[in-house]
């Protein structure tokens, strides 16, 4: 028999415990070996439920019981989850966590400290909840160079711009529905400012790449910002807006990371997800393009994340999953990059004739481009060119604002 | 060091030869061993590669070579592909495999020696190329009840249906381009006639559910009978036509499985799976609906799968992988099923009025339909209902063609 504890019953937390319990035949027929959920760790009571008596207030207890061999973590935040985990794998007990903040800001000293006491560390459910991405990351992309990965990382976004795109709701009407459905958080900053991508983004970079990769090295941008024109102009040219969160290996052999609303063209398969669903594409040099789709969150997906963990960590509680990366060497993550590439422009300025006139002095040879003499715009996809360049041209139009926004 | 083999020199069996020797820094570092390719089978000669001194001609060196503890098998077909993987598990050699008629005629008996012989029997790339689906299905999802899986499993008939879907070209020019372009055989029976795919879900449905599915039980149809004006009246209902393979748990417990061109609606994300990629969908209890997504073919794609299953057999040499089942019993898969659900119909008679009328009649209250009085035809959804119960209606239209399709 395995003794585990878990830490922390909110949603994620709670569905870990009701798996555990409810299906403890069918895991522990697959894992050969008796599953037994000993200890649940929460400062709150929960006297009505079934399984009551394994509540417990004090952390030291599952600490000092040499008979618990894995835990999962799922109370979120840095602290006190980070000296928790620490201490447990100190210990030599095994940890699981759906806890990105955590793997994003000490994924590295955690994973070296499991490596030094021989005991698994895994953290699936920190990236698109039941998905199954950092995995196949590793193992089944093995045989590969991975260059670039491009994804889908955060369903409430993903949800606010679909309602944007295809019921035309303003950003703020569907922010409230999508808390209204409890897709979003009554305080949603993490969420629409896009740090909670920015977190997993971190840990897929570091996977991939090898290195930790912190979040204030990564150029963050959420959706506040995006209007129903923005959504309806990027439609003009066959594109729809989502935030992508990329990273990619560089020439130079820096990494770079960024977040940040982009277009997406409707041919890709990416703009095809929608609602509060995640995807995550990883290029290979060998495999070219391969996606993982799902729910990205989610009580039940996380927590079965959460539990195929555990089991995982149960069935090799004598050896190490290759799941790791290095702390991040200076200068291995490019953070000021001038971009090359396609944009999409939107320049609005008070006195239309005259913009009219200055785009085709500097814009002339510009193939796409859409006038729109109601809203004194103009909307074009400049040609291929360094971002600096392009705002030195758009730094031209007096009186006028400019808006760009970066194509996958 | 740990020795190597490769059965074939094939289209496969090559690019595994040149991921192995060309990136063997790379490979031999994540697996911490040095991996060495010390022969290759196949009958032809080449004596222009630089490897050409690693080419054998007779099975029996490597199968008596103990220093040899990993061989890739990518011949293909059953046999001697059989005969040669049996005796090798025998001998205590770990085996891999990218061929899906070896494991869908043959899984069940290859895994259990396997099994006895503790050695591991391994077969990513036989789904789906270089997309990991199959570890992910095993591993990541263990925590989940799997209860249906649908995809795309068949490059070379996505891309001939997307060419009629797309381009408006018809079957015999998008077979033909298809041929030239490499995407399919010069003869392509065992992909247009769904067999290849069927073997496909054969292994998908065996690890989900934990039995040996043998072709011979799935209900197997290919799109040699699709033409333009299927495509062009789904297209008009909103839904694109592919070529699905299922398979699901029924609520008796049994297992079922099929391969057929199924309507898939544009709100769907399977719909825009496009050219020759594959997609496959698993539904799972906990997780919902999980999609894993890459090209499902081509020499780099399936080579670097292989050698990610090589790679993990060197990394586990003495401990076995969790990938098995068990042989199918006696009634385990339900082959004549009566299906209920919606059903896509045309219905083409040669005097539109009577057609009309008994339409009316029939089918009065069919929400969803289109006449074409120039092709003297109606298409349109049937309500859900058992296929037995549309067919005796269908069967009252005399004169009369009529051709059904499922949706997904």
């Amino acid at each position: 028999m395995v003794n585990v504890a878990i830490m922390g019953h909110g949603v994620v937390g709670s569905g870990v415990a009701e798996i555990l319990i409810n299906y403890d035949k069918r895991i522990s027929e697959k894992v050969k070996n008796d599953v037994n959920v000993k200890y649940i760790l929460d400062l709150r009571d929960f006297p009505n439920l079934s399984y009551s008596e394994k509540f417990i207030k004090d952390f030291n207890i599952i600490l000092e019981d040499e008979s618990v061999k894995v835990v999962a973590e799922v109370m979120g935040g840095v602290n006190p989850a980070y000296d928790f985990v620490k201490s447990l794998l100190l210990a030599g007990k095994s940890v699981v966590t759906s806890n990105k903040e955590l793997v994003a800001a000490k994924g590295a000293e955690l994973i070296k400290i499991a490596e030094e006491k021989n005991v698994n560390f895994l953290f699936e459910a920190s990236v698109g909840g039941g998905i199954p991405i950092l995995r196949p990351l590793v193992q089944c992309l093995a045989a590969n160079e991975i260059t670039e990965i491009s994804g889908i990382l955060n369903g409430t976004t993903n949800y606010i711009l679909n309602k944007m795109i295809v019921d035309n709701m303003d950003f703020d009407s569907a922010l409230k529905l999508a808390q209204e459905k409890g897709y979003a958080e009554k305080n949603p900053a993490a969420d629409i400012e896009g740090h909670d991508a920015c977190r997993k983004i971190c840990i897929l970079a570091a996977l991939a790449f090898g290195k930790h990769v912190y979040p204030e090295q990564v150029k963050t941008e959420g959706i506040t910002n995006i209007t129903l024109d923005d959504v309806a102009a990027a439609d003009t040219f066959g594109y729809v807006i989502k935030l992508i969160a990329n990273t990619q290996k560089l020439n130079n052999g820096k990494i770079t990371a960024s977040v940040r609303p982009t277009l997406v063209s409707r041919e890709n398969i990416i703009s095809g997800v929608n609602g509060v669903f995640n995807a995550v594409m990883v290029t290979g040099d060998q495999t070219g393009e391969v996606m993982f789709y799902g729910k990205g969150a989610g009580k039940e997906a996380t927590a079965s994340a959460v539990v195929a963990d555990i089991m995982d960590c149960i069935k090799h509680l004598d050896s190490r999953k290759y799941l790791s990366w290095a702390d991040g060497s200076e200068g291995y993550v490019e953070t000021n990059r001038d971009e090359y590439g396609k944009l999409f422009v939107r320049l609005t300025c008070e006195n239309f004739a005259e913009l009219e006139r200055k785009f085709g002095e500097i814009f002339g040879d510009t193939a796409n481009f859409v006038k729109n003499q109601y809203r004194n715009e103009i909307c074009f996809i400049a040609e291929p060119q360094y971002e600096s360049e392009l705002n030195k041209k758009l730094s031209q139009f007096e009186n006028c604002e400019s808006k760009t926004l970066h194509i996958l």
